[in-house]
């Protein structure tokens, strides 16, 4: 079973709480995949890790005909049944290492920020081409293999004396496996697979690639948060959009 | 035209010795492209950028039917005329950014080390799946984005006081395009594309993504040059496997 590190009160609270300010998710990650997301209308879609179930919300009243959302985290489903209700939307608490108990029959397969708490991404990968529809696609993101790569989780940034970041120092990127670093609590678990990993375990699954993308933020972005501008250094996030022929 | 660096004759006797040695080249992106070759025999093989045409030479004794090497430098060729000759293989000067000079018909376009040279990727990509026929397979190697990302191409390992590299440091990787470095002699040109870019060019192209690799040595490798073991901390190429439908 994946880690529920969201069910830990400590992590839960600030993750709530940056949730709500002005973080690289919603400056640049979500508007990367809004502009990828394919037209839901009529379509069946599943969220694989929904949290708070925003992104549920915006399929729902862009016409999906059913979304299932999915999440380990009975905490962030209690936030989702309150904030982001809605007829055509299921809300179930889930491990993205279950999906062999969902019945196929997708036409999007959507995820944020979760993949990269998948111990086994071959097997997901092939879960999610047995769920998908012929045409269907995947949209997802996950964190950018050199944030995950340094075995010690310290990748950081280099800066100058006036503190602007001037360069990115990371190691391990080839070695392929388990993370355990601090996010809000220690112990938080990721897997770090580099990026021809992901890519050649999609393609061998049975997707075909059609956009690989590594966000950054636009100037109102940058003019909300400068902290944004060190993202020209290096990569945060991996958006990938596949389709099942 | 693509900067013909070859032909400067400080920089093609240094590569020259360098390619005499125990080289990266030779230790790992080559036993790593060898495994991804497909079978050539009876097919149409173009090599852009074929260099002493060695490679040219492996296909046409593997039985490709025909096999033409393009390389932008005289001296190369004339090294490839005498070193790696077949009657089954054609050398030819040729720019890739002169691709639309070729008629199509190739069952592999292969390419070793060039494409960081290409000007307009789109463009290239646009050439290649023009001159493969349906089916026909690309496989390229370049170096990679990590590698070419730093505008001023200082990215570098960091050591500790025994001198093992420990970290790699980089910057500007999401600032796309040209770099002006020093290999052998000042001046010498690349471009850097993100693997983003480099991926969704392909796929937009027309190109059906198979494998993406990172290729790093194996022990027999790591034991003739120890200093490959820090390939594990940072990719120095990138190979991508790809098939026009």
């Amino acid at each position: 079973m994946s880690q529920n590190i969201f069910d830990d009160p400590v992590f839960f609270e600030g993750y709530y709480q940056l949730r709500q300010g002005l973080n690289y998710k919603d400056l640049f990650e979500q508007p990367a995949m809004r502009r990828l997301l394919p037209d839901v209308a009529g379509k069946r879609v599943l969220d694989i890790g929904c949290g708070y179930g925003h992104n549920c919300l915006e399929f729902a009243q862009k016409g999906a005909q059913r979304v299932l959302g999915i999440d380990l985290s009975e905490k962030m489903l209690a936030v989702a049944r309150g904030e982001s209700t809605h007829p055509n939307i299921e809300y179930r608490r889930m491990d993205m290492a279950d999906l062999s108990q969902l019945n196929p029959g997708y036409d999007l397969i959507y995820s944020s920020l979760a993949f990269h708490y998948a111990a086994d991404f071959g097997a997901l990968a092939a879960d999610i081409v047995r769920l998908l529809n012929p045409g269907g696609q995947l949209l997802y993101s996950q964190e950018h293999p050199i944030v995950t790569a340094s075995i010690d989780c310290k990748g950081c940034y280099n800066r100058d004396e006036q503190g602007r970041a001037i360069s990115y120092t990371f190691s391990d990127y080839a070695r392929s496996g388990r993370r355990v670093g601090t996010w809000f609590v220690d112990g938080v678990v990721k897997y770090h697979r580099p990026m021809g990993e992901i890519l050649t375990t999609l393609a061998r699954a049975g997707l075909v690639i059609d956009e690989v993308v590594e966000p950054t933020p636009e100037d109102w972005a940058i003019r909300k948060k400068p902290a944004l501008a060190q993202e020209f250094i290096k990569p945060s996030f991996l958006i990938v959009h596949a389709h099942k022929t």
